[in-house]
């Protein structure tokens, strides 16, 4: 069976969304799949958590006194509520930098209430609400302390955008030159990988086990990152949103990470696995179905969230329920 | 080749999605495909000139002194610009109702920059912006002049319904019983149809040619409709909206409307062809790109639109072109 989220409209599957999957222990073997686990395409926000690793590695996190709650939302695609956006403003701060330093641009909140709040008061989002701000932050805070210039610390070629380069190639076992590069949409470079290269780099991660030379540094900062984001799983994402209810949910058992176009990676910290999605259209609303699909497949009952996240309704303008949605991504055993 | 509109971020693809096409005379012979030609799916507002036929046929637009221009709306996805609010409040007068009549819900503006303008004056949208509220009105419209009850207009079974139900299945030749049945976003009915069938509607559309028993006012009416939304095409879409400039360039060779879920249907009009375009997933962006690869093989130079149409940029929150969308939708001829 191809592996899918339908979108039912009544009765009738109205459009449908395909799916690949990777599930990859920390040994880098191919556990389970869907539809082609091969398949390049671009990490996006997944990645952020080995934007951030530096961040540690390198020094600037004990020289600036960075916080882990600031730490955890330098690895959030943040709905812009008041504590996110107080955190990337401590961050900012810490790397002597303000609002107009961020490359980021202003976009409405990812969680609609939050948005429809925000325009009811007539507030305009600003570069700080950029879900990628603490991200932002953190590059800045990281340019600061390795003497690196800050302005233009996005573009490609910049010490900071080689230095993440560099560290994602050593999680996800892909060399640096074989890594695809693109920009993202906040501007910095972002990663064009096979889905069970970016699972694998997830078991690492929940397993704080990256092995080889000079390795336990990075499992430390892998430690810490996962200690920040558990201790406070609003941080990630926000109010609302699937990446924050998986860690509290599963006690910190699942951690997961949305990016944009269709991806999602995850963390089965317990178990040593790694996942990695792509709704291969790009489609945000089907991705989380279909990473639960998964997690319900390798780890059931782990996240227990609530059927609204499995099964999503679809309402019209009228409010009206008038379809919802199924995700089937039956797992294959590797051969 | 797999008929998709491809999305780079740079020089790597990073999402997909995939179309199926038929193409079909008015007589009812496939002409040309890609994907599956009998993809069954909801024809959403590409049925929008044949739920408004009744109006015509049925003697309300006669009885009423309902115009070309409200006409127009009621076969619209429109913008909520000024004009299209006036028409649709003109058409809901004629049926002596207003604003709280219609059961459509508020939505902003399908028009990113009306959505904007409306949203930093601290407009709301009403029911009567839409995009669903000259059909609506011509629904009212057509209920008070059959002497029907005009509540609950919207609902299955309402006479209103059962109406369009059966205009659709003389002009897709699909028998009422067989036609799949939907609550559309705004809250009436829509219609499950194979491509083929929706192709062949608008071959006939276009071509004013139905055929068979009491044909004649159904194709004087189809001929009225089609020189309403010629004579003035910024009715049925507006402002920066791929129905009104196809129109447009075109001189009314091409008479194309948009649906939600990547459905698009086209007339071409001098050639009697009818297109149906399907995006599998339901991407909205992804349906224009495909439509205009199809014509520009059916007819090639016939809709002279911007570039920027065909191989629409992909943009980031700091303004950068970051990516691009082309269409490769080869059509096969049909055995």
């Amino acid at each position: 069976m191809l592996p899918t989220v339908d979108v039912f409209r009544g009765a009738i599957v109205e459009s449908r969304h395909r799916v690949s999957v990777a599930v990859v222990d920390a040994g880098g073997a191919l556990k389970a799949r869907a539809g082609d686990p091969d398949l390049v395409t671009f990490w996006r926000s997944a990645a952020k958590f080995f934007q951030a690793i530096p961040l540690l590695t390198d020094g600037a996190a004990e020289a600036l006194g960075i916080t882990d709650a600031e730490l955890g939302v330098a690895c959030a695609s943040h709905n812009g509520e008041p504590r996110h956006l107080a955190l990337a403003a401590r961050l900012l701060a810490r790397a002597s930098c303000g609002t107009d330093d961020l490359a980021c641009g202003p976009h409405p909140s990812l969680a609609e209430p939050v948005a429809r709040t925000m325009a009811e008061r007539g507030e305009q989002p600003t570069r700080l609400h950029n879900n990628c701000s603490g991200k932002h932050a953190g590059m800045l805070a990281l340019a600061r302390h390795r003497g690196w210039p800050t302005a233009g610390y996005a573009d490609l070629g910049h010490p900071v955008q080689t230095r993440c380069i560099a560290e994602v190639a050593r999680w996800t076992g892909v060399p640096e030159g074989a890594i695809g590069l693109g920009v993202d949409g906040c501007g910095v470079g972002c990663f064009a990988l096979p889905l069970r290269a970016m699972a694998l780099a997830y078991a690492r991660l929940g397993a704080r086990r990256l092995g080889g030379v000079e390795a336990e540094a990075r499992e430390a900062a892998a430690d810490r990152l996962v200690r920040a984001v558990t201790a406070e799983p609003f941080l990630i994402a926000g109010t609302g949103r699937l990446c924050t209810e998986i860690l509290a949910a599963s006690g910190g058992r699942v951690v997961a990470k949305v990016g944009a176009e269709g991806v999602y990676s995850a963390a089965l910290v317990g178990l040593g696995l790694g996942v990695a999605v792509k709704v291969e259209d790009g489609d945000f609303l089907s991705a989380g179905p279909a990473l639960l699909a998964v997690l319900d497949q390798v780890a059931p009952g782990c996240v227990p969230v609530a059927d609204e996240w499995r099964t999503p309704t679809v309402k019209n303008t009228r409010g009206m329920t008038v379809g919802r949605m199924e995700a089937h991504v039956p797992l294959r055993a590797s051969e």
